[in-house]
């Protein structure tokens, strides 16, 4: 394969194809973790090398719109676990049948289990009124929260540390437990922790709950629903 | 420093210090790119790579919502950057004095220039009525979405892709000019091509526009605002 790219790209700042291989290997490994935890705890400079990864995503107007809040009490993660069990009563009501009981089989947290867990934050007020980039949508503030996350997850991975986003808890009641301000929202609850293994396919796959989709079923060309060049 | 981890986990699929290095590499050397693209186009193999990594985000109830249109004719990149030009010339009028001044010499997109641009949207209706996880927070399809978006990004920056993500355009208007339905929402326009060079540090803090946060400041122990473990 010949990729047509100058020397002048060539020279400034390729990666090796070692190094290629290895930012593959992050994203393909990495898994949305709920079992397998371990109990040891993650040191301090590990921690701190995962949060600068998640704090160097790009952000809308370089808003920087996060904080981590660092959750390793007890306590606080009981009262986390209680706002899961009764989400998760909740949720389990809305499946009948074969998908009920499966639904219950499913382990969808750890967050116990787990030494740590982090609070993904998003300011919505930071930068003041005006933030470059965000007066058409106003949502770009928690965009960039979310790749903040994804870099978080693949340096975790990276360290050998499992991540699970924690989905189901009322965000309103999440954010009196750890006395979050009313301008700032939730945007993920992650349980993080060294694990005895990373499963090689996402658990809902494994579980038959939903299969992974065909990369080609979801690329279109020019407009949307479009497959071939030559169509339209 | 002595990590205090299992053996299980060290035998248990861990990374080399060369992979970890590589993968933090991509994550701070990633930029949000809007010049020194090349006209180079991008090979069908190469935007496979990227668009597989992105594919591989996880998604909420392994939902995974995203589409990717890819855009190359020179026709719909025009009327994308009408789109553009239109809603950055209402941004502008936002600020006065030197940051007017300041604001309208920044380059904001590179829609013509990149060879290639890539419209990703969240289909909020696939996986039917439940999805999994997604009952208690519905936004969090949009936030899986986001992630792919890092992945891609990442893997981008791996291939010696630049990318730059558009948020100065009316979504609405660019799902007219896509052909995007109803229930699909965009997340994001990017632009992706190799570049002459990825800048050292973004473009707004190099222009002055805003400084980086210190970490440390955006980092609580668990309560909101707490710094400390022995406040509160």
């Amino acid at each position: 394969m010949a990729a047509p790219k100058s020397a002048l790209a060539r020279r400034n700042g390729d990666f090796s194809e070692e190094e290629r291989a290895a930012v593959y290997r992050a994203i393909f490994e990495r898994r949305d973790v709920r079992e397998h935890f371990l109990p040891d705890p993650i040191p301090d400079e590990v921690l701190e090398r995962i949060l600068r990864a998640a704090h160097h995503a790009g952000s809308v107007g370089f808003m920087q719109p996060w904080n981590f809040i660092v959750v390793r009490e007890a306590a606080t993660k009981g009262a986390v676990k209680d706002l899961f069990r009764k989400a998760n009563d909740e949720a389990a009501t809305r499946y009948t049948g074969e998908r009920a009981t499966l639904y219950r089989r499913l382990k969808l947290e750890g967050i116990e289990e787990a030494p740590l867990s982090l609070c993904v934050t998003c300011n919505r007020q930071r930068g003041g009124r005006q933030v470059l980039g965000r007066s058409t949508v106003r949502d770009t503030d928690l965009y960039s929260t979310c790749c903040a996350i994804q870099n978080l997850w693949l340096a975790a991975r990276a360290e050998g540390v499992g991540v699970g986003w924690v989905s189901i808890l009322d965000h309103e009641a999440l954010k009196q437990v750890l006395g979050i301000p009313r301008p700032v929202k939730v945007v993920a609850y992650l349980c993080l922790g060294y694990v005895s293994e990373f499963a090689p396919h996402p658990d809902l796959e494994r579980a038959g709950w939903r299969a992974r989709l065909p990369l080609e079923e979801l690329v279109y060309k020019e407009q949307w629903g479009r497959r071939h060049d030559d169509e339209g």
